[in-house]
This record gives structure tokens, C-alpha cells and sequence, in this order.
């Protein structure tokens, strides 16, 4: 294993959490301030500062203006996180469809309160200015407005996204960009350029369903590697995997995964990195939940470590703008004529003024204040939705502590049914996402994936509390 | 082969032709008047005014307002149609992607005369109005209008798309359609839905390349059954296609084909679906250029032929409203489930206020009104180029009489390489397609694809005077 290198806050944070779970610090406390705390430990003020964020994000404390730090909540701090699945070495056929289709089959109907779709709701996005940005960019574009933009896509837009590319630490020139139709079609694009039927793809377990359903559908084997919440794919046993017949690709969710949450720490993205090209084996990267970190600086994605263009990053405004406009994109590394070439003959091209609208957005609507106010709303509902489960969830079970994204990864005591869960909450007007299609091999039967997407509401917390119910029931 | 029923106006055109192309009837010639034709041939009013509108879309006739109708062309009708291609009966791993790309390639300058791709032009579709509803949309849906609208697609877009079918003779409901990322995507789930990697798929021959690329791209083998410019793919020869193993799908363009502009006769439909079912095999119908016939009425899809479930209708509004919206659609018959699924993991959803704006548009913005005026437009601008390339092609060349869509396919004489026209032709700033590209074997290496979807113009003039020089050069 890599050493991934520990922060000071991240240390400073984690004691004061065990001083929560022990009972030295009970829900309603104040916290010491943040300069007496800094002269008690000698650690700078934004130590403390950053520690008190991480914490507050977690949900295990509330900032109180003009007052200080309270602990909010120490049943959630005595909950611990949920395992990572055992090693199984073998590649399996996927067959999740079925179950996916069952589990969304029921859930469109609109009363339902929707804690399984991987939604952000769309009042914590600009929808208005978005909106406005479209009609205006539909009212002036003219003849371009509604004629193709064929692949590699829009260039204004795709200046943007290098442009941010390189606030976080990847240099990527516009012209290695191809738009899409969101992330899916990016990662679709992907799996085609560089492996075919028959073919293993890595994967990390548990993985987004979506990603299993599209890798069973190309006929493609997933090798599950157990994601360890913390950092990610666990590294100490890819080696082994990337040695079996005909692995073609390893795909990722490098930044806060779906559903685990699990954020790879620099070290561990640099050592993935490294392993793959060692093998030659190009990395998959789906990066559309980086912008949503809860503390600290958007995390780099393992791209910023590729040297010989077998990072295929993947990304979209689907979590943070606009999931109807269908727009994302990916820099494909050195399969990029292969990825162009199947965009053309798959979709011919990305909407267009979807595109130009995103472009602008980009370029002058405020995406970075839009961002952190995103952010802290997202961190919030997470806080809630974690502590509200720790509440109404039965003794035993285990809930995820994402440092970013909307979705949490929860683990009830062994033998109850996610499923069984899943069917009883239905029936009761709630969804939600029920662990074994977060697994080729149909693991994770007593997860579930709980989305925080929507802000917190009396109707959530009356569909936490009926999850609640159900699963001290089964 | 079906008997393919011909109409009485069809036959009084054809013997009208073979009096222009005998001499008997001159270049400025006054035709005989309707009332008086009618009184000699025994036929009725209206039989008489549809041969002359058909002659007139084929360029040989103008109307003169308040004086009649008059030969225009002496030349054209002496041309012949091009040729079917010779039967070759085996399936082919296609590798059209190479050539594709180095045609399309160089062709992105905004200088050159665009005769190449299959583009319709802006300033012949209703840009303002679509571009200015789609603003309304926008600015009036709200949160609706940036989220996901998951399959099968907008209900509202999926009830206009049902009410239009059943306008040329096709029940459909609308819970049975899918909305796509265009007709390419709709074309892509329907190959996958049926078939995969080394799977046989027998299309007609010529065929569009998007659809040869598609077939490369997953790995199947195209099997190329030749079309005949009048009636379409040879049911003669198509039993003994579907008598090879692993044809999991027939794939045809039934309306004005592209690159053939073959338009197959109901009898020809009915009897390629009748001999697709006794075998169980899916006809996936393409039906892009559907409604853009010149004159008579709207083709029928071969759908409106099938009892079995077994015709998978494709279709778009790419050629006729807003290519770069990115909205097609999918009727997918007994596939429907297995399309839906393919459909949420290739893309999620199709994008949100595009369709929106569509269906608004199909319901109250005159959709059938611009119809007409387009087809007017497209059936003149084919008349000329038709002439055009009369005029200035060598002697032998010949050319596809299209009665609907805008494509023209030109065979010239033995031996000229449509492939060093291209280059040479892009050297001189006009791009066109040639013929390889249509083809997994990569014949018809002397035939050309033409667009007409420009209005006519100087520059086109130039442009296809140009091809004539550089083809009488070769």
C-alpha cells in the first residue's frame, strides 16, 4: 500500500471525533474556540479551522454564528462505516439490468419520496439562470443553434473545461477534448475505444450500477476490487487482478465513488496511475462528483498523474448543473481518434446549444459561487440524512462519512435484506437503492445507498424514519 | 419479386420523359395543357397534374405561372439512372471508418462548398421560430427543464411522433415509442437489441455509411444485398441472404434511401416484411427522409405492414426542424423493453428542452405547413443540381431520379476514381462523398454521393461545374 499521507486537520479532526463517540464531548457541547485550541495543540489556526469544517461537514458538529462549535449529534460519531466487501478474483458476466429495471421500473411515480436516484435536486441548481441562459443563447445563435456540432464538439465549451481542468492540476489542451452526451456516453465511449466482448474491465466494488449495467450490456466481464470507504480500489490487491486474461481497462470513480463515497487520496491516484501504465492497461476515470467536495480543495484527478495518455477522464455538468441538458465530455488520452470516431457513429454529436449555454455559464454565470454554495447545501443534507439514520436505523449499522458528493453508503446489521427493504419501502411510498445492484456479483444484500440530493425536508426525515422502521423490522 | 404496383401518373411521366429524351419534345417546349393531355390519354384531371408535378421534381418540366407547363431540360432526361451493384453473397467485417475519417476530416472548412455531407441547410428549416420556442420553453419549465427525463422520453414529444404515424397508415401508442439521441442512436439500440459481435446484418447496398461505421464499430458483418434505384433492397436476392447463419437483422433505409434515394413501393414493404417474419429476423426501418417525398403523399413505413412486433421504426427530426437538437426516437416493437434499458445505460435520458421544444413545435407550429414548403424546396434544388451535373459530368455519367429526400447519387463512367475526384475536388474547396464509403466492401469506386440540402447558388453552380471538370479530367 502507498502511504497516503494524513493531514494535520484530518489527525485533529478524527481525536475529536473519538472524544464524541467516547462521551468526553456530549451532543449540545461547545467546542474549545478555535485559538484555544490551536495554542493546546500548537497547530496553526487553520488547522483547527479546517478540522472544524471537516467535522461540521461529517454532521457531527453545528457552527453557531457569534457563538462557536457545538457537538450536534454523538449517535452518529458511534456509528461506524461500512466494510469493504470481501476479495473474489474472478471476473463475472454482470446481469444487474433486471434488477435495475426493477428497482427504477417502480420508482417514477412523482408523490414517492426519492432517496434511491442519484438526482440533485433541480432547486439547488441554477435553474433559473441556467434556463435563461439557454433561451437567450437559442434566441441569438441562429442557423448554429440548431445545426450539428460534430465531434470533438463545441469549442468554446471545450476551452472551458481544460480551463478548469487545469485549476486542479491536469493539463489538458481543448483540442484533446470530445463533448458527449453526459458522462455515460463517456464512459461508454471509453469501454468501446479500448476493450470489446469478452474483454474484463476492473472495477471497484461496490461500483455504480449504471457502469455495471453498460459493462453487461457490451458483453464484458467485471472484476470487482473491494473499495476501502477511505481511499478507494484498494491497491494491495490490483496487482493480482491486472494479471488475469484479457484485463482491458480499470474504471474508477476516483472522487467520491458511487456509492461508497470513498475519496483516493493523491498518493493512492498517483500509485493507480503508475500500476496501470506499468501494465499498459488505460485507466477509465469517471471524475463527475469532484466538485463537490465538503471541505478543503477540489481533489485532483488521477489524470494529473498520467504521463503517457492512458488516463481516459471522464466527466459532466449532470451532478452540478444540468442533468436534462445532457452535456459531458472526455479527454481520452491517446485513444483519442478511436473515442471521436465512436462518438460520431453512436450520437454524430453533443446537443448543441446546450452546449454553448454550459460554455457560458461557464465563462460568466458565477459556476465557482454557484459551486460553494452547492457545496455547503450538499454537506448539509449529508450531515442530516447520516444523523437522521443513525437515529431511526437499527443498533449494528453502519453508515459512510463522504468528504464529498450527495450519496451515502449504509450497512445494516448482517442478515437483513436490502431487497426485502427495498420492496416494503416501495410499498410505503419510499425509494431507494438497494445494495446487490452495486455489484456484479450481487453482493452488498444488506446495503442500501441512501441519495442526499434534495434538501432536507419533513418528508425525507419521514422517509428515513419509515426505512428506519422497515429495517428494525426485517 | 412482388408485383410493384405502378400508379397511371407514374407510367404518363415515363412516356412524357421518353418523348424529351427521343427529341420529340424540346427544351422550352410548352407541354400540352392539362385538360387537353387528359382529353387525349383518357385519364383523369389529377393524373395528368401529378405526372407533371412529378416530371417537374425531377427537373425535366418547369411551371410557368398563368402560361403552363414547359420542358426544361433536354439533357437530363437522357441521362440514365446508376446501376445496382452485382450480388455478392458474402457478409463483410467493415472497415469504412479509415476512409470516413479522412473524407470528413478534411472537410470542417467553413469556406467549402458542402455538396459531401448529408446536411440540410438552416436557412431552409424554421431556425427562428424552433430556436424562439425553444427560449419559451426554457424560460417557462423550470426545474423540469434541467432535469434527467428518463426513458422511454418525454410523453408529450412520444403523443405527437404516435398522431404523425398514424397520419401515413402506422398504429403506434405512444407508450410504445422511445425517444434517442437522434436517428444514430435510435439505430445503435435497435443493432444492439438484436444482435452482437459477429452477428450478420444485411443492408442494402448502397448504404449509409453512418450505419457501416455503427455495424464496424460492434463488430458485426454487414452483408450487402444491392438496391435498385426505383424500388429498393432485391427481395429477389433476399431469401438467399437470410438463408445465412447468424443474420440477426435486416437494416434499410424504405424512404428515398440514402445514398440511392430508392424509395420501395408498399407491395415491396409488405412483402420484405411477410419474408423477414416467416424467419423470425427484426427489420430495423430507417426512416429519416420519410417526410420529405417530393410529390403524392407521405410514403407508408414498412411498419405499417407488420403483425409481428418485428419492425423496429427509426426516425428523427434531424432533416426537417433541428439537427443539433439531437431528437429521434424508436419504435422498437417487441424490443421495447430490452431498447429502453439499452438506452438508459448508452445515454440516461435524451435531452429535456429540446424535446419539449419539438413537441410544441409538432403540435402548434405548423410542422405541416413547413413540410410543404421544404419539399418544395428540396425537390427544386435536386431538379437543379440534377441538371447541373448533366451539364457538366462527361458523357456516360449517370444519375438517381430521388422523389423525396436530398441526396443525389452519381455513377460515372467506367474506371473514374470517386476517390481522386474527392481529393482532387477538396483541393479546389468543394467536398462531396464518394462512393467506397457506402459500401463494407468499398465498391462503387466511381460514384459519388451529391447534397442538395443547400439552396441553389453561385457558389454550388461553381461547385458542381468543378466536379464535372476535374471528373472529365480523371
Amino acid at each position: 500500500m502507498p502511504s497516503t499521507a494524513r493531514h494535520l486537520y484530518e489527525e485533529l479532526a478524527e481525536d475529536l471525533t473519538g472524544l464524541i463517540a467516547k462521551g468526553t464531548l456530549r451532543a449540545g457541547d461547545r467546542l474549545p474556540s478555535v485559538r484555544v485550541l490551536s495554542g493546546q495543540r500548537s497547530v496553526s489556526i487553520s488547522t483547527v479551522l479546517q478540522a472544524y469544517l471537516l467535522l461540521e461537514s461529517r454532521g457531527f458538529v453545528e457552527t453557531r454564528p457569534q457563538s462557536g462549535h457545538y457537538v450536534r449529534s454523538t449517535r452518529l460519531a458511534l456509528v461506524p462505516e461500512p466494510r469493504p466487501p470481501r476479495l473474489s478474483s474472478t471476473a463475472t458476466k454482470v446481469s444487474v439490468s433486471d434488477l435495475i429495471a426493477r428497482v427504477y421500473g417502480a420508482s417514477r411515480d412523482p408523490n414517492m419520496v426519492l432517496l434511491g436516484g442519484g438526482y440533485m435536486s433541480p432547486a439547488l441548481l441554477p435553474t433559473e439562470r441556467l434556463n435563461r441562459g439557454l433561451a437567450a443563447v437559442a434566441r441569438g445563435a441562429g442557423g448554429a443553434g440548431i445545426a450539428y456540432d460534430p465531434p470533438p464538439g463545441l469549442p468554446a465549451l471545450r476551452r472551458q473545461i481544460a480551463r478548469r481542468a487545469a485549476e486542479c492540476g491536469v493539463a489538458l489542451r481543448a483540442d484533446e477534448i470530445v463533448t458527449t452526451v453526459g458522462t455515460m456516453e463517456a464512459l461508454h465511449l471509453c469501454l468501446r475505444a479500448v476493450a470489446r466482448a469478452g474483454d474484463t474491465i476492473v472495477v471497484e466494488s461496490p461500483a455504480y450500477y449504471g457502469v455495471l449495467q453498460l459493462i453487461e450490456s457490451l458483453e464484458m466481464r467485471a472484476l470487482e476490487i473491494p473499495s476501502n470507504a477511505g481511499t478507494g480500489i484498494d491497491l494491495g490487491l490490483l496487482d493480482a487482478a491486472l494479471r488475469q486474461p484479457r484485463v482491458k481497462a480499470c474504471l474508477v470513480v476516483t472522487n467520491f465513488s458511487n456509492p461508497s463515497g470513498a475519496l483516493m487520496p493523491d498518493e493512492a491516484k498517483r500509485e493507480l496511475v503508475r500500476r496501470l501504465a506499468k501494465r499498459d492497461i488505460p485507466l477509465i476515470e469517471d471524475d463527475i462528483y469532484g466538485d463537490l467536495h465538503h471541505d478543503g480543495a477540489r481533489p485532483r484527478p488521477a489524470r494529473a498523474f498520467d504521463r503517457h495518455g492512458l488516463v481516459m477522464l471522464c466527466g459532466s455538468f449532470s451532478k452540478t448543473l444540468a442533468p436534462g441538458y445532457r452535456v459531458g465530455y472526455v479527454a481520452p488520452g491517446r485513444y483519442r481518434d478511436a473515442v471521436e470516431r465512436l462518438k460520431f457513429a453512436q450520437t454524430v454529436a453533443t446537443p448543441t446549444l446546450a452546449q454553448m449555454a454550459i460554455a457560458d455559464f461557464l465563462e460568466n454565470g458565477g459556476y465557482e459561487r454557484h459551486l460553494r454554495r452547492l457545496r455547503r447545501a450538499v454537506a448539509d443534507q449529508v450531515a442530516r440524512v447520516s444523523e437522521a439514520i443513525a437515529e431511526h436505523f437499527p443498533a449494528g449499522t453502519r453508515i459512510s462519512r463522504p468528504r464529498g458528493g450527495f450519496l451515502l453508503w449504509v450497512e445494516m446489521p448482517p442478515g437483513r435484506s436490502a431487497l426485502e427493504l427495498h420492496d416494503r419501502a416501495l410499498a410505503r411510498g419510499v425509494s431507494v437503492a438497494p445494495g446487490p445492484i452495486f455489484s456484479a456479483k450481487q453482493r452488498f444484500t444488506s446495503c442500501i445507498r441512501v441519495s442526499c440530493g434534495y434538501p432536507w425536508s419533513e418528508a425525507i426525515e419521514r422517509g428515513i424514519r419509515t426505512l428506519g422502521e422497515i429495517a428494525t423490522g426485517l
